[in-house]
């Protein structure tokens, strides 16, 4: 029994560095992937959810980034979150949020917060990394230019961290802190998440940050806070977003 | 927007204080409901999960569970982890230990243990309870009698809390440490589970421990290590297992 889990554990090919990512098909998880394959060397393993969320076209985003980075494997778990609800990015009588152009975005938590978003998809993170035998996970959280989400805190992830290390074997029979939880975007305005990825070689046209965009072509919608803090992000660079 | 949402979260009833309990249809748990229910007179919204467990009709004694105790919701939510994989309680190709009558536990993590499962579980409960305006969630873990899983000891406890707490709205908006994590079980041997459960009037022949019952009566194995846990804690108390 115990050396067929531990066949599992191990087949990760020795010599090579892996990483889970999680990747919505944004940009920022999509910079995240470019730091954790491009910068740091890792073979990545990345991880999407079909959560019941508004924006369906972020999943075949989520697709084409993981075909443009050739990940060993792109799991997409199905975890049906309009049986919470409690967000508008899930549940149909919650409607997300459009602003004017000059108006400023709020620093309360939005409608747009997924109650336990990140907790929970973290912890899936955690377990799929755990059965592959990798201790490295990347998420492209940021809380310099977002919205007001909890779960995109230092805090919140120094935490999580302690925490995963605490409630697995991984974390209790490897040695203290041996998961660790990448966010290699937490302290980057959006200007700069953008320009580090283009450096790397990212190919924003791929992504999709609008909450709501059109189902069939993927064009963004402009007024929700995502789209933005995107076309805020793209303008400090002096670029056009590819995506409009 | 914001009303919209706070409405939802307002919905509990005044002057009635609520708990989410997980809910797996083992004693412990049902255990652990009790203890919510009529020992600290919270209403109960019961959660279970649909992970891919070979264990189907541990679904089944979770609803019964629900009815015995006229829970305010029973909520059980799909999540896939045979996606995941290596456990045995998920995967096929990974059998279940049996042992012998005379064959001691072994104090290593073995091959039930499920990768970051309360981690998973308790992330879940964290974000319907918030939803639901609720701050208390009720989990049976315990660490005496036990399969030596991590996620089960105090400290992981304690560390979700913390983590819990800093990634939602609930924790951050509602005043630090406003999400409590209560593991009533956790320093108690399977004895004084059973007993604290029969004196406080659970009706254990509902539920069902084992790891692989028979899937149609429900009839335990008798033979992998949660059966010899749970006979030997009714042995304790002079007492036969209502379920044999």
């Amino acid at each position: 029994m115990k050396d067929q889990i531990k066949d599992q554990i191990d087949r990760q090919p020795k010599g090579h560095k892996a990483a889970v990512v999680l990747s919505s098909g944004g940009a920022d998880s999509t910079t995240a992937m470019a730091i954790a394959a491009w910068e740091e060397g890792f073979e990545i393993y990345s991880l999407s959810f079909d959560y019941g969320q508004k924006n369906r076209y972020e999943l075949e985003c989520a697709r084409k980034v993981a075909r443009f980075f050739k990940v060993r494997e792109h799991l997409i778990i199905p975890l049906n979150l309009r049986l919470i609800g409690g967000s508008a990015l899930t549940a149909d009588e919650i409607a997300i949020p459009r602003r004017r152009p000059d108006e400023e975005l709020s620093s309360a938590i939005p409608p747009t917060y997924v109650p336990a978003r990140n907790l929970i998809f973290l912890s899936l993170a955690v377990a799929w990394a755990e059965v592959l035998g990798i201790a490295d996970i990347f998420i492209g959280v940021n809380a310099i230019d977002y919205s007001g989400y909890p779960d995109c805190r230092p805090a919140f992830i120094d935490s999580f961290q302690k925490t995963a290390n605490l409630g697995t074997r991984m974390g209790t029979e490897g040695g203290e802190g041996r998961i660790t939880i990448h966010a290699p975007l937490i302290n980057l305005t959006k200007g700069e998440i953008l320009r580090k990825g283009l450096a790397l070689g990212v190919d924003y046209h791929l992504t999709s940050s609008c909450y709501e965009p059109d189902p069939f072509s993927g064009r963004p919608c402009g007024q929700c806070d995502s789209c933005r803090i995107r076309q805020r992000g793209f303008a400090s660079l002096g670029l056009d977003d590819p995506c409009r």
